[in-house]
């Protein structure tokens, strides 16, 4: 496994490949990884000859009051898994390579897709995802990029950007990879106490339960939230961002919900630990 | 010389020839061509393998004032005029190929370069610039892309994006091409009437006048925009957009200008015809 720091680097190896023949399958990563990082490596794996994966804690993304520096980062660790799942290619750029002085242009995709759910708590963050994933699809020019579903609406904004600036890059969601007891892998599940795992699990056992009411003729998106607010708010040192019930494709709020609705969750532990999970409710498969 | 007006079929095409170990050269214009886009196209063929000219007359980078509907098309003799300097590819999308339903994505050069001269008068322009030249360089996948420095805020803007988003295309800027008189060649001189045609040679005389009051001493910003405009507005119908000494990279006004000093001119005749010009003004060459 090849370890690519320069971007001239690795645009030339990239090149390389494409004139040799082969495809390249890219996942872009903040690191630390989990087994969801390395389920979307083996997908790129199985639908690409190449498999290239970034690591980079894309500074821009982060809020002032936000994680940046805590992030947790553990190289060596990431290293080892990335190459046990066949990774040709691990591209860790540093920030001032990425960012250089002067550097002054941005990529948004409108308010319809980025104005609501984490991107209404977290002004900025959807610009910053937008432009480094274009950046880094200009430096590694993949045929394929795989990304993970739990980061739903980010999937949403990647597609759509994807698609408006004819970046050529088949784009792929992989489902949320879980854990035994239910909770959606995060790296930051590691910033979680152990007493603070039980209150985690508020976010996939409210998917459960919209599920069931669902399943029993509740489909209306106003009682399910009001139910399921109460439940989350239950867990010991829960803090609501949002629940919502928004159409798949346009991430809008629905009234009534159906197999095209999506549950999206965040919820603060403990006013340190933001978390995120969303699936179908309604017949929908995800 | 081919005519491609599908996108999917740009990019296959592009594709052989870089696979092919052919370089690609790119001018992308709105068409009308006039001796000055020629000159960008001889460039683009002296430095690459293949010449691609897209031609494309951009919605969103006219204001809704703007002269969009009657911006001059004449796509029978830009095609002969292609041919004759070697042109390999005329790449022409329909405008909902380019912008289809649903498109959202916005790309955007700050402030510090797009606030000023052209971007003060034309808000949203340089966003549609940027935006489509984007777009355009992706699915064309030039080695290099040749532009006027006429449009010289344009070029800085391009330059800018071109980077930060790590496109990896070459920016040549082409030197003003002018008219025997001095008039900077430009599609929208097609829209002067005879009598219009002296009122239009203010802005190169005013350049010229900038070169000789500067070789003479004077080099406050201030006072030779003052003598500027005086001369400006001493041509019948003349109406002033903006006077700017600005430095050549940042785009900032001067207070002393230097051989870095670009003079930037606009000028509206009749309140018809907006024409710009600029040039090096203290010993720069341009």
């Amino acid at each position: 496994m090849k370890i690519i720091q320069d971007l001239q680097e690795m645009t030339a190896w990239s090149k390389e490949q494409t004139v040799a023949g082969k495809t390249i399958g890219f996942v872009p990563t903040m690191g630390c990884f989990h087994e969801g990082h390395l389920a979307l490596m083996r997908q790129a794996g199985e639908l690409a000859g190449q498999v290239v994966v970034s690591l980079f804690v894309n500074p821009t993304q982060f809020g002032p009051q936000e994680d940046l520096a805590a992030y947790p980062r553990d190289f060596a660790r990431d290293q080892e898994l990335a190459a046990s799942v066949g990774v040709d290619v691990i591209f860790a750029p540093e920030p001032e390579d990425m960012y250089p002085a002067g550097c002054n242009t941005t990529v948004t995709v409108g308010k319809e897709l980025t104005g609501q759910l984490c991107g209404a708590s977290r002004p900025g963050h959807f610009a910053g995802v937008a432009t480094v994933v274009s950046k880094l699809f200009n430096i590694v020019r993949p045929d394929l990029a795989v990304f993970g579903e739990k980061d739903f609406q980010q999937l949403a904004v990647i597609r759509r950007m994807t698609e408006d600036l004819n970046l050529g890059v088949e784009i792929i969601g992989h489902p949320i990879i879980r854990e035994q007891d239910g909770l959606a892998m995060s790296s930051r599940n590691a910033y979680l106490q152990e007493a603070e795992r039980e209150t985690a699990l508020s976010l996939s056992r409210a998917l459960a339960m919209a599920r069931t009411m669902a399943a029993d003729g509740e489909l209306h998106a106003e009682s399910l939230t009001a139910t399921l607010q109460k439940f989350i708010l239950s867990f010991s040192g829960t803090e609501l961002d949002y629940i919502s019930f928004v159409d798949q494709a346009s991430l809008q709020p629905v009234v009534e919900i159906d197999k095209d609705t999506v549950l999206a969750l965040a919820v603060k532990i403990n006013g340190r630990v933001r978390l995120i999970d969303n699936g179908f409710v309604a017949g929908g498969e995800k």
